[in-house]
């Protein structure tokens, strides 16, 4: 990880630790970027006893959550730091008093602006997965847990980022031929669930409604694999495609029992099997956590597969960013 | 409301505003019950400091959420009172020291035996709202609400109950025709979406995963009126068809938003905009919290008419009962 990144989330991290008290750690973003925090604030949840969630950044400028104030933390993420209701929820959050950190890819955007802490990172393919939206996350959520509770997890965890670059890339070559061969497969298909749980759900969501619904045009539901026993799955058949992660955290039971009974019914499942992955390169005590980043990765050449089978770039909008809305 | 379930209710609410500190309120349940309950961790979050989280049963009991323990309420729900993940999220709850209150239409069910505080409530056409699933829980919260913090609003929001089954009733003949000839008109869709938001976002969840999914075996998605324009807008198109709820609370300004563009794109939306209900048999100060009811009695019509013209009884089901899993 770059320095000047390092240097900004422990700067940002001094700040949490030096409250007085800490009464919420709030996640707030939009769409992908909203997703994309999931697993932290699952993380957090199950890791220490400040309570934490995400929301629509909408839905929390409007709903005024009664316990945000000086006492909160509120952590937004806009990619182009340009998204307004995550602007606006910053400021909001930061005109009652919260502690502010914004993640962007954009210095100087609104969203840097409105933000006390605002945290950089890069974007391309160019650049070191540690220095990359999730890198910075991640190591940002280990520093604070590691303030809040020290312990050796948790610094694994911080030094697990250095190995994230290397392990993403594995993965990406592991699955290269099975991601490529489902884009062929299912390039007719004009709906596709997806079925996750805990610190993956936000990758299944973010595949559901970015990746599928806005990038390819195709119909999607993200189904939290815990809830798919209680309706959802009687839409199961033969020809009905679900992409399922199995994870390796807490909650691999219950991704297990809806794998198992969805593949006795439907003839079209991609498994994404986290137990699969080789993971050499992050520590054993933090895998659970950094799997769903690797899972995010084939999941990202799923859609790179599907896109060019189809010949519908993931770049193509009809709405997006073509009109006021 | 029945005196024995008035009773049971301020039982339970004497032994929450017993503790010493309240450090949490869990919602935990599974499918249609759990979505039931989504509309009370909202007016919590919205209403008082205290954190409040809805989880899917199994993902709690293995998230193991770490502020559970003594200080924490556990609110469960089972309309049989057998589902296991429910019963075994409650005694685990509960063995932690939580106090457990659970809501079920099964007395002496292993869900009523697993609670500490078992409440139980009517079912069928014949009861009186007050005494259905959704007119107790409201009793709980506004009891627990008002214990808290008491105010002439949550004194409202008791009182409103005993106006609650008028209001019902006046809805559904407000929109008899509407909800037939919607029946009539999409009987031959493979997919319906949903979109809402705030206390309204469990009725549309219900209704994409239970109405639809399994009792319908209709694809479909709920989508949270605030992440529209982030991802999911992208698949609107003139015969994509919706079903939009505008509720009366503080994120109206979303569900506007996301109907105003939808309605441009898609030329088969449902609407359900919760200022044309009759509402005057409840208090002014409570309607935009009781309004998410009148609305599940709106697409709870809708299902009626759709399960009518298809000929698919809402009864029927492939896996739900039929076999282990």
């Amino acid at each position: 990880m770059k320095t000047e990144h390092l240097n900004a989330i422990e700067n940002a991290v001094k700040a949490v630790l030096g409250k007085k008290k800490i009464n919420h750690f709030y996640f707030v973003a939009c769409g992908g970027s909203l997703a994309f925090m999931m697993p932290a604030s699952f993380i957090f949840t199950r890791e220490i006893d400040i309570p934490a969630s995400y929301h629509p950044a909408n839905e929390f400028v409007h709903m005024q959550p009664k316990s945000l104030g000086p006492d909160s933390v509120v952590i937004t993420c806009s990619h182009s730091g340009t998204t307004p209701e995550t602007v606006k929820a910053t400021e909001y959050a930061r005109s009652l008093g919260a502690t502010t950190i914004a993640l962007t890819h954009l210095e100087d955007s609104p969203l840097w602006k409105a933000a006390e802490y605002p945290l950089h990172y890069d974007w391309g393919k160019e650049a070191d997965s540690s220095d990359l939206n999730k890198g910075i996350l991640y190591s940002l959520i280990f520093h604070i847990l590691d303030g809040i509770s020290p312990s050796e997890k948790y610094k694994k965890g911080i030094k697990s980022i250095d190995g994230l670059d290397t392990a993403m890339k594995k993965v990406r070559e592991q699955f290269k031929d099975v991601t490529a061969q489902w884009g062929k497969k299912y390039k007719r298909e004009s709906l596709i669930y997806t079925m996750g749980s805990g610190a993956d759900l936000g990758e299944t969501y973010s595949f559901s409604i970015c990746l599928l619904m806005e990038m390819q045009w195709i119909n999607s539901s993200c189904i939290h694999s815990g809830e798919y026993f209680h309706g959802p799955f009687e839409v199961t058949d033969f020809d009905v495609p679900f992409i399922i992660v199995k994870g390796l955290g807490c909650t691999r039971p219950l991704d297990e029992r809806a794998y198992n009974f969805c593949s006795k019914y439907s003839e079209k499942i991609m498994l994404i099997d986290e137990a699969e992955f080789d993971m050499s390169d992050i520590e054993e005590e933090v895998r659970e956590y950094y799997s769903p980043l690797l899972t995010g990765a084939v999941l990202r050449s799923l859609a790179d597969a599907l896109a060019y089978e189809r010949g519908h770039d993931l770049g193509v909008r009809r709405y997006m960013w073509k009109m006021e809305y």
